[in-house]
């Protein structure tokens, strides 16, 4: 979908075995930079992006025309200051925005992959981007930074990688996908295969797009990403443009247009088959299971700085299970801070104007940079 | 869909008036009954079901060959003792078991209704069922019991007949929907409406049924009916009769097998069309605002006896919400008991096999029937 964009791409050669079993390659990873590499290299942030987000964290989005999904956090003076930070992002793998993915054609036979793509994992994301680091000549990252799965690939890399970053800051994510995170990607996965234009994955040889299922999967996620008393204070029972019910199924009240209208601009930016195999990787991580059931483990090579962050009103990643990885970290006497902090906004949260994140966040890296 | 069998009916002949302005006649009410009705015609419960619930509370249910969707609660010596109670339920309007609904035909037309039904509320819902009181020569029921939407139909008739009751029972409800049930209402809505089969509603006439838009509907909801916690507890990351994930989109985890077999079990009782109307009139619910605002003023001409009853972990009509009624209750000095009922079972815990729950319901009931 996005043939005719410039995108900056690394081409990997260095073949990568995925955890399916199947090796991938020469495969492309797309990825963007913010602020300036300096000469000792010890200034770069490995910014990690969550289920649809993409490379741009900030700035102009090329393919929406909006800011970058963390444009509040990133970019000149801001938390993560690309003043002084070199700032590193890549669409994962399994993605739909250059790095390869379904969406791709099959070398082999020349077709769309669609679900004859691997089942890729966390681990593989991070693995495919790790290849940026030697691409860009950087030993040692100041930070690895992500809020949902992008904090679960900031636990997978700082376990597959220990040396090679000196901060690590995972935020409002989870060790381990828990069965009602399971359940909601399950229901939006169901959704898009429910749509006809599906057609088993292999919608792009018959011109079809399954976009009603893919806007329906939105709207059930979306509704995960806020809180009830967010929904409540911002729509509550408000109509949308009429002075009382219509006895109709038109959009009678406000949040029924919200999810309408997320689930329309979702599908002009988003691939269907990528919303499957993004969800799968999610559902299958569970870092404590890869070191024998002790998420201990996952951590005892590195010497790296912790910093995890929570909310108060995401339920998805509730505090709790933030908390069971600084547990994990503080058994093993690992350096790390915690912090929950108080917001209506649900999981959402790290992406919006929430001042005490941003400047939790901002205190944290400034801190660390300095004692650089 | 269950022509073939013989529900027992009334045929209301009086007109009712419903909301939107339209004026329904000679429809019908499907009902059961359970127990006897005592010569004094004083020991009569109407029990309301929820959303997708339907008359049969309880015995074997004749469409799915299950026990009655309140099996637990109902039945001889269980807390609604049909030994000692007189227990009617019908099948609310818009449903789809033989009340008059969307599947029915349009005695103008001869078509069936499909979206053309009128856009009915809980006020008509409750405004139709008075008619069995009369069927039955009941003057006043010993009480008006019912959980999730029921337990608003038990709000909204006590509210427009203050004197047809004694006791009033309200479960796992609110008197207005949150933002958030919105929400979860519409993205099953937006399920159905994006199966092609559903074709605008009329689906009768082309033989197709949006079983799968409906399947998904279903597995949203379910989700909010259950506990974080009581998933994990019940399902955690447990794989489905396999040693290992299988990298594919198969169901590897036995939550995702269970809603699926959940979508699936339900579109063979279920009406599409029903959905949406059910959905609807639960959305439109809004007590307060009938009573411009004042949620006192919906009770203040019943003497009834109320008893609220909520469940710590049901986040789709939380404890507060149903606090909410018991402070409107209080402030105008109404005779109110409130309990909260400790389960992880979340919000289908009314329906389950909560021993506090069915006790609490039991001694209630018992105790004022002795008042008698």
């Amino acid at each position: 979908m996005n043939k005719e964009l410039n995108l900056k791409t690394l081409i990997v050669k260095k073949p990568l075995k995925l955890d399916c079993g199947k090796t991938i390659n020469d495969f492309p990873i797309a990825y963007e930079t913010y602020g300036t590499l300096n000469e000792e290299k010890d200034n770069a942030i490995l910014v990690f992006h969550a289920l649809t987000g993409d490379q741009f964290v900030t700035g102009l989005n090329p393919i929406t025309n909006k800011d970058g999904w963390w444009s509040y956090a990133v970019g000149p003076d801001k938390a993560i200051d690309t003043n002084k930070y070199f700032v590193i992002c890549s669409n994962v793998i399994g993605g739909c925005l250059g790095s390869f993915g379904p969406s791709h054609k099959d070398p082999n036979t020349q077709k769309v992959f669609g679900t004859n793509f691997p089942v890729i994992t966390i681990n593989d994301m991070v693995n495919a981007q790790n290849n940026l680091l030697d691409h860009f000549g950087i030993e040692k990252l100041f930070s690895i930074v992500g809020g949902s799965m992008g904090g679960m690939q900031v636990l997978q890399f700082i376990s597959n990688f220990p040396d090679k970053a000196k901060t690590v800051i995972p935020i409002a994510c989870t060790s381990n996908h828990s069965a009602q995170n399971i359940a909601f990607n399950e229901l939006g996965r169901q959704a898009i295969a429910a749509d006809t234009n599906w057609n088993g994955g292999d919608y792009n040889s018959k011109d079809t797009i399954p976009n009603k299922g893919l806007a329906v999967a939105r709207m059930a996620a979306h509704i995960t990403y806020l809180s009830k008393k967010g929904l409540q204070e911002k729509f509550g029972r408000k109509l949308q443009e009429r002075e009382d019910l219509k006895f109709g199924f038109d959009a009678d009240f406000q949040i029924e247009s919200y999810l309408r209208y997320q689930g329309s601009v979702f599908v002009d930016r988003f691939d269907a088959n990528s919303y499957l195999y993004i969800t799968r990787a999610m559902d299958y991580f569970d870092l404590a299971k890869q070191f024998n059931g002790n998420l201990s483990d996952a951590f005892k090579e590195t010497k790296a700085k912790f910093f995890i962050i929570s909310f108060t009103s995401d339920w998805l990643y509730p505090t709790q299970e933030n908390k069971d990885i600084v547990i994990a970290l503080n058994s093993i006497g690992a350096d790390v801070g915690f912090v929950e902090i108080e917001s209506d906004k649900g999981h959402d949260s790290f992406l919006l104007d929430v001042p005490d994140f941003l400047s939790a966040l901002k205190n944290f890296l400034e801190k660390s940079y300095t004692d650089n």
